[in-house]
């Protein structure tokens, strides 16, 4: 089968450290062209000011990967399913759940595939979880999720701005691994948002969940931080009501349990990505998972805001 | 036909000078008991203190209506279902939309009837004014809701609490005209959430809408206030762009289009929504509308709060 010839739009971090790797490394794909504002570049490929000079000069082209920040992609993946290829989108796919939904709709009235990516799925590790806990009722989970802002996002202020997401940027991470793993759904009870005084979004926050898969008492709960410096903690606890203890580490790539680790497989998460989009573009099925960032929205919803100190990148 | 016969549960404010009157209007009901947890009466029928002696006292029922606050519900709608009964909710229907699509998915499974009311919806002028804006663009649509709080929610606490969603809780009455209006669906572009400081939910909001149905340059905006006394403004401003001036005011009962009224009818949306009710009780068919709450979990996704005055009752 011929290779499927892809874009990448938008070359940020994301794009350099793992989606132009992971196309490199897959015979499936062909990188095709990058689309820069900035005029980034890549070997052998030419660079787009934007994506309608792509769709103008590559008429043979498959797919894309938008790599963009949140706010611009509406825009671009309707023009994307209008130029008639297929699509992948980084997380958080869209500024608002309405938008992704009118973006599934669209995608799927013009038989475009439409593939949203929670990188953190896809892991072996959060697979060897999900399975321990099909069926069983939980005790305990608890989320924690910190790590230092500035080393990970250095001065991208479009983070701290709607649609950015502020400490859930990294937080649905970790609610996308929750919603894959859990055996019923998890709703969000009650949240705070710590919000820097001269900031939109939360440099930290604290959920409270309900759920059919807790015991009686049981309790599940998430923390995030971003004022994390030294050591990164990316972990899920999760208590089984028969005494077993689950340890899910280094953001989903290791499982213990009761203490022995069953699961240490290196972080390949976008590797596994485009595997899956490319039997998503052969098959001609979308993946729209709205779930991670349904629980976003609901625990702004629901939240309380409270004031702390400002953060200066 | 035999009547439905309906069990009121949580008999405050809504179900006394809404649904009880609806229901004792309507032949194809019957109203068979009401659940207070404060002891409310209504002649000729029995008051259970909670969902489960209603259950078990009369195991002929047909449906009940839920008119407690919201964060009650998610419980109280999955006890019915679990006891075969058919489903009306009030609205705003659950804290969370996370749990509202818990719902919806429990009762498919059951094959119960659950409906999700939006009382604003149901009245003449509001469909009148669908009618005139399908397949049109328009340049400008105001939305204006501004009521006082004291008169409309007196010493509720629960309503400045979470899952009680402040100026929501009416803002979301006129969410549910535009959803049910817009010839396009509308995206939450941005929000100011001016919050009183010592409550957790905002008095005040605005929020600023992108949507396909707008002209180049066009405006559609929100602005909800609790803090209005004297005269109450509910109020839809929508102009074309041929320049035709569409006004749904008194909170859907009137519309007049450049000036002259066309449509103007006594306010009897509940009537409305139980003639709908005992159509769907009929037909097997759920009616399960999330629009108007997914733009408010978007508003609060994307809103900046930002502290006002404290707010005593």
């Amino acid at each position: 089968m011929a290779p499927i010839r892809i874009a990448v739009i938008g070359v940020g971090k994301i794009a350099r450290d793992e989606h132009l790797p992971s196309i490199a490394r897959d015979s499936r794909f062909e990188l095709a062209a990058l689309v820069s504002g900035s005029g980034a570049q890549a070997p052998g490929v030419p660079t787009f000011r934007d994506a309608a000079e792509l769709y103008a000069a590559l008429p043979d082209l498959d797919a894309v990967a938008i790599c963009t920040p949140p706010s611009a992609r509406p825009a671009l993946v309707r023009e994307a399913i209008d130029a008639g290829v297929d699509v992948l989108m980084e997380k958080p796919p869209t500024p608002t759940v309405g938008e992704l939904r009118d973006l599934a709709a669209h995608a799927g009235a013009a038989g475009r595939v439409l593939f949203t990516t929670w990188h953190s799925q896809y892991n072996a590790a959060v697979e060897a979880l999900r399975d321990r806990l099909a069926g069983r009722t939980l005790k305990r989970l608890a989320i924690t999720w910190k790590e230092d802002v500035r080393r990970w996002h250095p001065n991208q202020d479009w983070i701290w701005e709607t649609a950015g997401f502020g400490v859930f940027d990294p937080g649905i991470n970790a609610l996308s691994i929750l919603t894959r793993v859990l055996p019923e759904p998890a709703f969000v009870r009650s949240a705070r948002l710590l919000t820097p005084s001269n900031r939109a979004m939360p440099i930290a926050a604290e959920i409270a969940f309900t759920s059919r898969a807790l015991a009686d008492g049981g309790e599940m709960t998430a923390v995030f931080d971003w004022r994390q410096t030294g050591d990164q903690t990316w972990e899920i606890a999760a208590d089984l009501a028969d005494g077993t203890a689950l340890r899910l580490t280094g953001g989903g790539t290791t499982l213990a349990v009761d203490g022995v680790t069953v699961e240490d497989a290196p972080r390949h998460e976008y590797d596994r990505i485009y595997a899956r989009f490319a039997g998503l573009v052969a098959s001609r099925d979308s993946h729209i998972d709205t779930a991670p960032f349904e629980l976003v929205a609901d625990a702004f919803l629901v939240g309380r805001r409270e004031d702390v100190e400002p953060f200066e990148d």
